[in-house]
């Protein structure tokens, strides 16, 4: 049972335990800074396939095979799939999964899927309606790039605000347990994100559409749960880049909270951007679903953190609403992760 | 608190009820056989909009607004939304309800979003994360054609097995209720749809890729619930087609299941298929969502009907994979609705 705080936020009053989880990173991704982080680092882009579309698929199945392997469990064990991703009719998703056999939430939440996926999948958990979920998302640079940017072969010129869409998939085990035990990781609480638009146009400042939707759940979860940043280890953000995380930070430090000291952006952990040519760091659902998956989950695991906040960061246009002149919505989902 | 009994299936014990609902059609769904039960009938396929994905946008913001004000509810009485679209990034979705500053899950299930929307927001209304809860999606003739098919104005010739996608809306409000009061209708059951692809890859032959989708829900639900469907006053589909059905029938026959008395197809029902020219009928995430919010939700609220089980199926394929040579995975999912 989840306990009721309003506006989108609650506590999970279960034990709704990280069971497992697996992340999968592409080649560039497996020369930046996390490197050793990461389960797998898959060097070929296609992944052996004849499309970047299906490798993508492959990266999803991949971390999904390699979390449940890991606890020596079946298909059959798992209830439910939570997934989503950025092409077109999330077909990275239904692709990769559909010969899996298990029953499948398709989600959209651009780049806030993994925290988005966290969210549903522990509260039908939590629910009792399922006993165990895999919360899974993925993206890849080449099948985002010819679909909201260009051809690969354009060579277009990148704008210093750009982010690079990482080809990288991290798949999170949930269960239903019948007590807290102690040294186990779980969700214990959330808080569902709004849609929020401040009028950003520019398809290539993603950080600066995000940020304001960063900015009010942090805001809001922190209100409702009477806690400051210092009570967490780490405030995670998927991925705001190097512009969207100084102005998450300067949007929340006008309402007096000060979350630099434990701040870390997903987007900017992953590339060396100096080195790797990232401009502001990067981006898409599967930079954030790998890094929790390969740096911050183990670190909970072995205790050397013990409480965190995470967050997904998505912007929610299409290259139609942009071509319509419309702004860019942004939202961004969180999940409550704590080491007992 | 949820029930389990595994595979996706669960009860819902709580009291999750169908506090409000509403509907809103185009044009030619509002000179079909159902016009008069729809709360409202736009005759402007551009909604006063300057873009059709506008106007889709419109609908389904209109079909949230008409539904909230049935009851007198405000925006902050409302802790969730639960939607999503076919238009490429759900935007129908983020941009028709991003003014609502409601806490907002986006989904992708192709034209099984309505059933999914109402699993996931009455478990969630269940767990207690959330009090009251909206589900909605939408569709638009001229979005999807556009963007699955060809322009308009190109002027192709449908095939027989065609299913013409319509422009509607419905949204469903639900509310957590301390008990189960007489004559009130209820969401007390559900079942996660599971991947299916028999291999069909003719992206003009919805219905026959739905099908094994829709029989693999109904013959899961019935079995792990001990019922057969002469329990039920109607097994609902939502936009199989005259294809589609017939198939799901007879998919369901060879199982000795037999639902033919009591099964409808909203796609079926939305249109006069000899009239209106729409050849095996209507399609769309719109579809079952208008059918039910106006049909069969006003039949159950005033007592001609008691109990049904209401499936949505989507077709999981784009544009892109099909030109790649994949075949079309399909999902249905269910919720049983009752009237106590």
């Amino acid at each position: 049972m989840a306990e009721y705080t309003g506006q989108g936020i609650f506590k999970i009053k279960n034990p709704i335990q990280i069971e497992s989880y697996a992340s999968v990173a592409g080649a560039k991704e497996g020369k930046g800074p996390l490197a050793e982080y990461f389960d797998e680092i898959i060097d070929d882009s296609h992944f052996g396939c004849a499309t970047w579309e299906q490798a993508e698929s492959k990266f999803q199945l991949e971390a999904v095979s390699l979390a449940v392997r890991k606890r020596n469990l079946v298909k059959e064990d798992i209830d439910l799939i939570c997934s989503g991703d950025l092409i077109n009719q999330c077909t990275g998703s239904s692709y990769g999964l559909r010969d899996l056999e298990i029953p499948f939430i398709g989600l959209y939440g651009a780049c806030s899927t993994m925290a988005e996926g966290l969210l549903v999948s522990s509260v039908m958990t939590d629910s009792g309606a399922v006993k165990r979920s895999i919360a899974v998302t993925s993206s890849h640079f080449s099948t985002a790039e010819r679909q909201f940017r260009s051809p690969l072969s354009y060579g277009g010129q990148r704008t210093p605000t750009s982010q690079w869409t990482c080809t990288a998939s991290g798949a999170v085990v949930l269960k239903s347990v019948s007590e807290f035990e102690k040294n186990k990781v779980y969700i214990t609480g959330g808080c569902i994100g709004k849609i929020a638009d401040m009028g950003i146009n520019d398809m290539t400042n993603m950080g600066s559409a995000m940020a304001p939707a960063g900015a009010e759940t942090i805001k809001r979860y922190l209100k409702a749960t009477g806690t400051v940043p210092s009570d967490y280890d780490y405030i995670i953000t998927g991925d705001l880049g190097e512009v969207g995380s100084t102005l998450t930070k300067q949007l929340l430090m006008n309402e007096n909270i000060d979350i630099s000291p434990n701040h870390r952006d997903c987007g900017c952990m992953i590339f060396d951007n100096e080195k790797q040519d990232t401009h502001c760091g990067g981006s898409g659902c599967g930079c954030s679903a790998s890094v929790l998956c390969g740096y911050f989950l183990p670190k909970l695991e072995s205790g050397e953190i013990k409480n965190i906040l995470f967050l997904s960061t998505g912007a929610l246009m299409s290259p139609v609403t942009v071509q319509q002149g419309e702004t860019i919505p942004a939202i961004a989902h969180l999940v409550h992760i704590e080491r007992k």
